[in-house]
């Protein structure tokens, strides 16, 4: 039979529908056995009587795994003290697409280096699942703004023939015979999109960076969102638009996930109030010493985190604006 | 003065408007100038008449090659004899942004080696961005769909710790003091989705393939389109999928671009008509040998492209269709 979703079981009242997942829990009582399972959409109880003797299918649910693969048949009945959505299901038949061993070797709060080991366990959680989906839903409000402004998506080479940026930092690859080496952005080829008439365009996309670092902000191997405008009068041009796309994106992701990463995360979904503030990188490191802030950088010196976070904080307080744009930096390091 | 785009021009009749592309040709006749500008939406034609002796802005347009980076303001007329849109820009101000050399280095019917030497020059010609547009339009397309059928989008590591596949055809990275890989395919990862249970996921991006082949069919480094379905019950799922997901993504091209590629290219897009027909292996090396086509694929090999353009012609005489599902394919190779 057809899979139905669970989160549309409550439009199958009173007919028979197969629903398939992962038995999230099993509980085997006396007179009664109850399955939960969970479907990329949602959670769902199924329900069935316990024979004395048991029949086949209570041995089925008896000796269920949790975190099992399993295909679940019955018809969908309204009842308002299930807390799953009002609606259970009368099992009908069982079907494990592929047992779990009957040890779930991750806990909630298994060490992270564990809960990689078993990463396709761990994003069984939905909490986790929901940081993908967000991810899906951040790309496509990126993508839809871009596509309406008349942007083209290109995909630049990885592999590059010879170290086009300071040769620091690269990844080499064996090529054949020769040496390659992998892109640390697609900076290169976006400008020549520009030169070749383009006017605008964006990439998602790996990036390579053989930076022995372990900090939070450095990764050998990330997902990078590059765009590049032509035609601009000034970087006035690329705060506007920068500012507007990210209201756009952020005012996408509260529309669709705002409730459940509230829920979820504790974290409330700003959509951002334009113009961001503009602060000169002068300014910045005033209103820091005026804050009392340690160790506000010197003359010539980028703001560090520690800096950046305290400077979002000021603006905030003063202003009740979540982000800031730090301008007019010096063009010769000190 | 903002820029207005080409395409735009004809809703500013009357007014006065600064315009921004690239020298396409330039016309210096002896009473009147004319410079085409393109940029990435259309060509206009720019108009000035001629003093005795010419004024300053006379001799700009006299001393400007063509491909130079432009910037022109005036004001649109609207003249029915005037090919570009019917309306022409009467011409108060140049500036060049960035002088071309005085010869072009290349002509439209330069070999691909130097026309890729010169490839932002290449780009410019709205015959070659087509293609990128096209490209642009059919990525968003399929994520539309994607994104109504809830799939997930996700970045797949493209450095590998070992190596997941045959271990053939594997690029090799120096990885700081240990060796990596880089990855040939996302299918390991998007199976670890499936087990995740994240039902459906897609990934647009590079793989890497150390094949050193040299047919139209294989290269080093391209970017692969994948999607995974969990819950099928089998391969057909898998087929309904991709025909819908391909009359969808060819009925928006078809829509945005069917008259600018039937025009560029000489090519009708043809939206298929659903279902595709689904022909076996087996039936499909009867219809070619009743088609009288030399060496069809004996049994156990699969069909090589002559064998399967050949098929495709015999499907579409037959039945209409464009695109044909081979199925059964034997699981063991002779």
């Amino acid at each position: 039979m057809a899979r139905t979703l669970i989160t549309e079981l409550s439009s199958h009242v009173g007919e028979r529908v197969t629903i398939r997942g992962w038995a999230q829990a099993v509980r085997d009582q006396k007179k009664v056995q109850f399955v939960v399972v969970r479907d990329e959409s949602g959670l769902a109880q199924a329900v069935l009587g316990k024979d004395d003797p048991p029949t086949e299918l209570n041995e089925q649910i008896t000796s269920l795994h949790v975190e099992s693969a399993v295909t679940l048949t019955g018809t969908v009945v309204a009842d308002e003290r299930v807390k799953l959505g009002g609606v259970e299901l009368q099992l009908e038949s069982v079907e494990v697409d592929s047992p779990a061993e009957p040890e779930v070797p991750i806990a909630v709060d298994s060490a992270l280096d564990k809960r990689i080991d078993w990463r396709y366990l761990d994003l069984r959680r939905p909490d986790r699942r929901l940081i993908f989906e967000v991810q899906s839903t951040v790309e496509h409000a990126m993508r839809d703004y871009w596509s309406k402004e008349g942007f083209i998506e290109i995909h630049t080479p990885k592999l590059m023939g010879s170290a086009s940026e300071s040769g620091a930092e690269l990844f080499k690859v064996e090529y054949f015979e020769r040496q390659a080496y992998l892109a640390q952005s697609p900076q290169f080829y976006k400008q020549m999109a520009m030169a070749a008439g383009f006017g605008k365009v964006f990439e998602i996309g790996p990036v390579f960076r053989a930076n022995p670092s372990f900090t939070s902000r450095h990764d050998t191997e990330f997902t990078s969102v590059d765009v590049e405008l032509a035609w601009i009068d000034s970087h006035e041009d690329v705060m506007r638009f920068e500012e507007a796309w990210l209201a756009h994106v952020l005012g996408v992701v509260k529309d669709v996930f705002g409730g459940g990463i509230e829920k979820t995360f504790d974290t409330e979904v700003i959509v951002p109030a334009l113009p961001f503030p503009r602060v000169t990188l002068e300014q910045a490191k005033e209103m820091l010493r005026e804050a009392g802030h340690e160790s506000v950088p010197g003359p010539g010196h980028d703001l560090d985190p520690p800096s950046e976070r305290a400077l979002s904080a000021i603006v905030k307080e003063r202003s009740g604006h979540e982000f800031t744009f730090v301008t007019d930096y010096p063009t010769i390091r000190v």
